[in-house]
């Protein structure tokens, strides 16, 4: 069994952001020389996902649109949590539509994608270095 | 290490619609020979989801109701996305929702599930084929 | 291939609540003796979710509240499900936002988390016996 582990580090200029990290999973699976297993992607931090769809700008302009509807960000006094200080309630919820994970299969050493699966990192509450866990096993 | 790779094809007749495909699946792990690992059934199209729930069709009719609440179909015109010549964006948000796959156990080689779980394919975007895979890896 | 299984039972005296099963998962890794590998936590319940979020009592109640708007309880007969005898319809729902299962890579002998993720069992429909699933792969 082989197993390999890599962290990806993401640095987002504004609170919200959409990165296709595609490449950077498939270079981690170059690297574990895996051909057949399982490919776990998950965001280690608790206000951000991992998802997959497609890589069309006017579809990333439609969720922010729709999450910002189904968890507004303001008014910030409007959360429990953000009376500990913080401003990211909304980024908790977020995150809960979108998911914290995906897995991948990998098959012939490559990941195992219908014609426009694309993996994204979706940042909720950036301005901060955030990290990305890639956990690949198999053989 | 035992692995197992299939694909699923559906071709629904109407926009939306749910199937169980639990007996596919169930087939595919009798098929592999794996008594125990981890079973992954994902959507390779991002206007599908897989789900577990229940197979109990007021639910099915809740859960399409409630769907087309949380992002609806019309207008149309309401979606960047659909600028593109599209018509699906609200399938890609539904998607969102429901889940893109399932990791499921694999013990004694049955899908290791409580008793009301089944496995569903959602099709927010149908009258076209759509393809979903199983992967499943153990000994 | 080292496999571990084992499940986790609730009984939680209302109808909903969070319960943080971080340490019970991390109980079960030591058990198990794996340190490399991958591990399944899901909901064998079709109203109950595992999910990964910040242990903070604020954001319990804003995801109560927020969850309570998006699927609400009230009125039960506006929903299809519970003409089956049922007053559960809203808890399918709100677990299909938050999910039925967490895959966390395990490295070291240890779940490999960022700073603040915890694995959480969310009941939306409770007041008797329900159960979580562990299973563990890896060497």
């Amino acid at each position: 069994m082989k197993i390999y582990r890599k962290e990806l580090w993401f640095h987002l200029p504004a609170r919200r952001g959409l990165v296709n990290i595609t490449p950077q999973v498939e270079e981690c699976l170059r690297e574990s020389g895996i051909l057949e297993g399982l490919c776990l992607v998950n965001a280690m931090n608790i206000t951000a996902s991992v998802f997959i769809n497609d890589d069309e700008r006017g579809l990333h302009q439609d969720l922010e649109k729709w999450l910002e509807g189904l968890a507004p960000h303001e008014p910030v006094s409007g959360y429990h949590h953000n009376l500990t200080g913080e401003d990211n309630a909304d980024a908790h919820l977020k995150r809960s539509v979108m998911g914290r994970e995906v897995v991948v299969a990998v098959t012939g050493g490559k990941l195992d994608f219908g014609t426009w699966e694309q993996i994204f990192y979706y940042e909720f509450d950036g301005q901060r270095r955030k990290h990305v866990l890639v956990k690949i096993i198999g053989e």
